[in-house]
């Protein structure tokens, strides 16, 4: 654990104050349209007036030059340093399908696939299943098949051919090499320990493809199964325990669900649309003292490139905000985990707006939020991990240090 | 290796993006003609049009306070932590005479000078002998002395007296004191260990020193020499290993050239002249994918103090820009090395202005390049070993990190 981080928990302290982290999926972007970004160039008129209230800046997520996957996204806005905190492919697929993980579990990514008699795999996709057939053969895998070797398995669909496994257990590892040849016509390639410890999983990995083979052999296409991208969860302190808050998650994505799950969230039904998370919010405001609200769609239309829909998502945004500032939070930060310019149509490095309101701040000169303007706020250009620990002291969380 | 440079090594990928670092030597200045700095001062309109389209900001190069040498400045601009890596004085020196050093070698500055028949040091520059004939003792040394008590020597001449010998062999060490009584008319001080180990080089040193004074006896001035700067050269990654690129070097002044193939870049033949530079960038330009670009005699003027020819050398780059910038690199730098006010004659501790320009910039209000306009860019004030990293990540050469 960071100096930080250690620091931050030594001096939290329980309160009553509201802390709300909008997060706006990948909200920052590049110029374009009249010179500006979707941010900038979005009708805001709810969040510049926060703004001019606010304390702003732009937030450096890994660091300079680095494009951070959605996992050192989120970790770093949670206050975990995003380098020491690290998140296997494996481990946010599983979150991704709603798989529940805890610490010391194993996940893999798996595929349906079809087999040959003898071995060989004609089609590691299974001729891409149906998500609905994918549901009823997860569905027989759970009646057949609870353990093997000795290790608890759990089997959780994804779409077409995809699914998830985890494995739970004593002394299991992420050790272990792909249960798949990569490539069609070849013969099944079987899981290996990748370094001394490995073993069981591998033994309890090969085990469970032999079994899924019995269990699926009337299956036309999906007759067998594939293993691959082997991770355990990391072992991440959770912030009730760090910051002795009570938070809650309200994000509709699995994903991000996971994540806030992981980090020891309680993670609310959300609902489905943009306006059922602010219900979600309004609904739960009495329960706890710190709200995670995930939006996802500013990343979705970044990445399919479509610069004035982003810019359209973010102005629904903000017409939603007044629902969030009616219930009068003692500390609000509006921002986002990344950068997606719809240029790029994909992730980027470049910092990430941010403001942070409450009855303690110095407010800057920004009186709109965009990128370039909060350049110019009294933050400058912070690490994302400190965030968490700026909105603990605004919510007056943290004790002093020292005498 | 830093933990930066380890995540940029993990995330480097190969491209065909085309990236340039234009430094000039020195650049950063103070205040004086008019209130302006040389750089505010000089007619730049190519570099001014350049600045209104990119990201800018100052550049620390090593520290708050701290005046970087040439070394310190240049590993920067490269990527390494100044810090981390150290070069010492002898290697520079050695570099500047134009000597190849590895790994493992050894170098020491050399005087020719006068010894006395009792072996009292009686004029240490020899009578400072014209740099012709330098070379003339050099030709000797090298036909009479390749080896010495088993250690391979090699003899480089540099200006007027000056020379540099490169020892190379097993279990050599820089840990060795001058032999030089550091005073005319005191007998020689011979070298000896400055740690436990240092024993073998000391030993070599003092018997190069007498094998030489034997074969220059017939010498009338230069009929022995001194020996000081003992320093080996670092162990350093090189930049195409660490970040998957081809760069080239383009500099006149042989220390420039020899810190770029210290860190791995191929260097190019450069002509004389500042038209030469840019000629040799075009010549090559298919060659490469980075290139670093050396101008002098920013520094050079600012050394003598002469703030008005400062300025000139800056107006006749900007005049050659566009030869840059018909060429249409993908990411273009334009910064220096450290700042060599011409008020203060030297390098100084001022931090550097730079500007990055490329398709995926979030252009800021800088309109000018200049120290004090920079200052407001969107970068602020970073490491100047975070530069690479930010080049590589506009030219689109880093994965993201984490999924």
């Amino acid at each position: 654990m960071g100096a930080r981080m250690d620091l931050l928990r030594s001096l939290a302290q329980k309160g009553t104050s509201k802390m709300v982290l909008l997060v706006m999926d990948g909200l920052g972007g590049l110029p374009s349209e009249n010179g500006q970004t979707e941010l900038e160039r979005a009708y805001t008129p709810n969040m510049d007036e926060i703004a001019a209230q606010s304390e702003c800046g732009l937030l450096e997520m890994v660091d300079l030059g680095i494009t951070p996957g959605s996992g050192p996204g989120h970790l770093g806005l949670f206050g975990y340093d995003p380098l020491e905190f690290q998140i296997g492919r494996g481990i946010l697929e599983a979150l991704g399908v709603g798989a529940e993980v805890k610490s010391g579990e194993v996940c893999a990514r798996g595929n349906f696939a079809t087999w040959t008699a003898d071995g060989t795999i004609a089609d590691r996709r299974a001729g891409r299943i149906s998500s609905e057939k994918n549901r009823q053969i997860i569905d027989r895998l759970r009646t057949e098949i609870s353990e093997i070797e000795g290790v608890r398995v759990r089997f959780y669909p994804g779409e077409e051919h995809r699914f998830v496994v985890v494995f739970s257990g004593e002394g299991l590892s992420e050790a272990v090499t792909d249960a798949d040849p990569q490539k069609e016509g070849l013969p099944m390639k079987w899981a290996s320990p990748s370094r001394p410890g490995g073993e069981k999983t591998a033994d309890a990995v090969n085990a469970l493809v032999r079994r899924v083979r019995q269990v699926l052999s009337d299956e036309p296409a999906a007759n067998g199964c594939l293993l691959r991208g082997f991770s355990g969860a990391p072992l991440i302190p959770g912030l009730p325990e760090l910051y002795k808050i009570n938070p809650a998650a309200i994000a509709t994505y699995p994903m991000y669900r996971g994540l806030a799950r992981l980090v020891g969230m309680e993670v609310l039904d959300a609902g489905r649309t943009m306006e059922d998370l602010f219900s979600t919010l309004e609904a739960h405001w009495d329960a706890h003292d710190f709200f995670f609200i995930h939006v996802k769609y500013t990343d979705s239309r970044g990445e399919d490139g479509d610069f004035r829909a982003k810019r359209e998502v973010i102005e629904k945004v903000d017409r939603l905000i007044p629902r969030l500032t009616d219930l009068h939070p003692d500390v609000l930060v509006i921002t986002g985990d990344h950068s997606t310019p719809s240029q790029m149509k994909g992730h980027s490095w470049h910092p990430v707006p941010f403001l942070l309101q409450s009855a303690w701040c110095r407010p800057d000169e920004v009186l709109a939020f965009g990128e370039r303007m909060v350049a110019r706020g009294i933050h400058g250009r912070i690490p994302a991990s400190s965030l968490m620990g700026l909105m603990l002291a605004h919510g007056l969380r943290l004790a002093k240090f020292g005498a």
